[in-house]
């Protein structure tokens, strides 16, 4: 996006004592079904509280109509252009389950699924449970441990997935998903996109080949769909360049995978609940100036087309924020990374709304936090990449431009 | 802008069944006279009832502030960056009368005029009929049949205008319009803005003299100015782009002309009003997945300075409105691209207010379609090219960005 953001803020942030959260409601924009949306059908007087100190918005992810994935989604917030900085899959699921990555490696994610012959008839093996799964792994990695002189590590994950890593020289990410992404058709080996990927692209073929050997005796996990093949990406760090020691509160791996790219640290959250993350919050208060907090909730039961649990989700964070509130943070805002429209059971393309709380806001116009405040709120319609020297700018970490 | 739009949604965008229809009210967008702008002041219930459905908006044409022809203006709307594609006017007056323009040609608008001496006293020759200009056209024709080894072809236009095409070797378009611009003034050769193109510009100035020449014992219509000197230009094609099959139902020649440079069908009306270019999408409805509808005398009133005539003519579209309603379009815009405000008569910067309806927007919100709730809508304030990325994203065409 024309100007790099964060090199132009560079010269501008200073360091201070303020202290910003940002609360990301995953999936939280949608739109209206019976008349509202899951928002404006939750009860949420502490949220609608907060709109009313706050400056209100909304953000486009990427570009108007571009629908974001979790990873461009974030980054944005993050303040990263999400057109600059694009990230494999197979890197955030690696970091989210804490697997190192070195530069001279190249990880990507499986998914057992099930073959009938040369056709994928099931691309989740019936979701396996993760118990059953990570045996599976350990069988793996008893029998494939090198090809062509490049190391393979098998990482078990939730479910039907998993995470591969190869080690060598000259290894590059350059690669098609080898997945055919419906199921009924047939199997789709490793292809690279660019001409030094061949031989990687080749390591993994004939990796997917060894797995189909090894699990052919199996009656469901009998391959397994290898995508989001990536290197570690070269991407500043977040503490640097906004000078703010940083942590992320999360409970799923690839949200953890992403703050620990940008460089967060990641607080262990004991339990899964709104409050069990805003405790965690609390516990760490004294040791950051930035904690990225994350909900996932909202995300999952709006890919669910589930209006009622959407909203009770919201629900909950609304109950549990008073807990996030008394911390009193120099500056709070609340959003989420995109839209997961309850009707379109899926990320999608819609504004997301924001409200920024700080003692600095253009208070007084807004009522309650909801996608049609946001979208006549003070702040109007920016990009997600611009949020970050909005809140840097309420917490006064951000010096004059120019005389 | 920033990331240019059509390269980047390129990998996102799929082919799909659904079908998008384009409603262009050119220069639908204006200011408040007494009170009201042409389209508050217009009875409309269908297009208000359509607002109710849609997300509404405005687009910034070009960059805030700036003023576009209709060349830049729909360039934006077919998601073209007009400051990247830059189009003469003569290369769309051309194509508009179905005038075949070669690699080796340059081509360019002519004004019948009428000169005192060196002064030029009317730039339009008193508007002169159709038909008495196309006799001129023939009688420079026979005259004039080449140049300096370079060949002089004539093709009469409506009133006043004709297009003239040189064909040659090293032709160079970069040349100033040979026109005073204001009645009064000398007349102003050819001349051009870069060396290479010193060698067309003489040419030009030398058909001008000829003109005159042949023109001399004419009472009113002695001389020519010519302007929007145009090669063919390279851009790539809107059926290529987005995957669509793409038509437009247009009436005058300009629209015509930009649809077919961006690679459009051109299909035809029989008369000239809304309900007529509405009976011609119904027509060809199955045929393509794109149509794109051009409604010119919204703009023509505004540049008139006539209010109750540009409300009647919004008041014929809404009343012709369930002809297209009743086609059910996949997704539906109806938006302008510019304004052309009653009170300035000429295009002006303003924002331009649009609507989108689809089964997938965040309805509920607005009441009317007009520019104040435009201003107020679900989808805020954006750049024109950013349109047809919304549009794809309604249409189900556009892919998820990133994991």
């Amino acid at each position: 996006m024309m100007v790099d953001r964060q090199e132009f803020l560079q010269k501008l942030i200073t360091k201070t004592d303020s202290k910003i959260v940002m609360l990301v409601m995953d999936g939280i924009g949608d739109t209206v079904v019976n008349g509202k949306t899951p928002l404006q059908a939750a009860k949420t007087p502490n949220l609608d509280k907060v709109a009313t100190e706050s400056d209100l918005g909304q953000t486009i992810p990427v570009l108007p109509g571009v629908t974001p994935g979790s990873g461009p989604g974030h980054l944005g917030l993050f303040g990263y252009d999400p057109i600059k900085f694009q990230i494999g899959r197979g890197i955030l699921e690696a970091l989210g389950i804490d697997v190192e990555v070195g530069e001279k490696d190249v990880v990507a994610r499986g998914n057992f699924a099930t073959i009938d012959g040369d056709i994928v008839v099931d691309r989740r093996a019936g979701r396996p449970a993760t118990e059953i799964s990570k045996k599976i792994v350990e069988k793996l990695q008893e029998s494939i441990k090198e090809i062509d002189g490049v190391k393979v590590q098998f990482y078990p994950g939730k479910e039907h997935r998993f995470v591969v890593k190869l080690t060598g020289e000259g290894l590059d990410d350059r690669i098609e998903d080898a997945d055919p992404q419906k199921e009924g058709l047939p199997i789709k080996w490793a292809h690279a996109t660019h001409p030094e990927a061949e031989k990687t692209a080749e390591i993994f073929t004939k990796l997917m080949k060894e797995i189909r050997e090894v699990l052919k005796d199996e009656p469901k996990i009998n391959f397994a769909l290898i995508r989001g093949f990536s290197k570690y990406p070269a991407i500043p760090k977040f503490p640097e360049v906004y000078k703010m020691r940083a942590a992320a509160i999360a409970v799923y791996p690839m949200y953890k995978g992403l703050a620990k790219l940008v460089g967060m640290d990641i607080l262990n959250v004991d339990g899964e609940t709104p409050e069990d993350e805003f405790e965690t919050l609390k516990k760490h208060w004294d040791e950051y100036d930035f904690f990225y907090v994350h909900i996932k909730k909202t995300d999952s039961y709006g890919e669910d087309g589930n209006f009622d649990a959407k909203t009770h989700v919201i629900e909950m964070v609304d109950k549990a924020l008073p807990k996030l509130l008394e911390l009193n943070p120099d500056v709070l805002v609340v959003t989420g990374d995109h839209s997961t429209p309850v009707a379109i059971s899926g990320h999608s393309w819609h504004p997301v709304p924001f409200m920024i709380k700080s003692a600095y806001t253009r208070a007084g116009l807004s009522k309650a936090f909801d996608e049609f405040e946001c979208a006549r709120g003070s702040v109007g319609t920016i990009y997600a990449v611009d949020l970050m020297s909005l809140l840097m700018a309420n917490a006064r970490k951000l010096e004059k431009f120019g005389a």
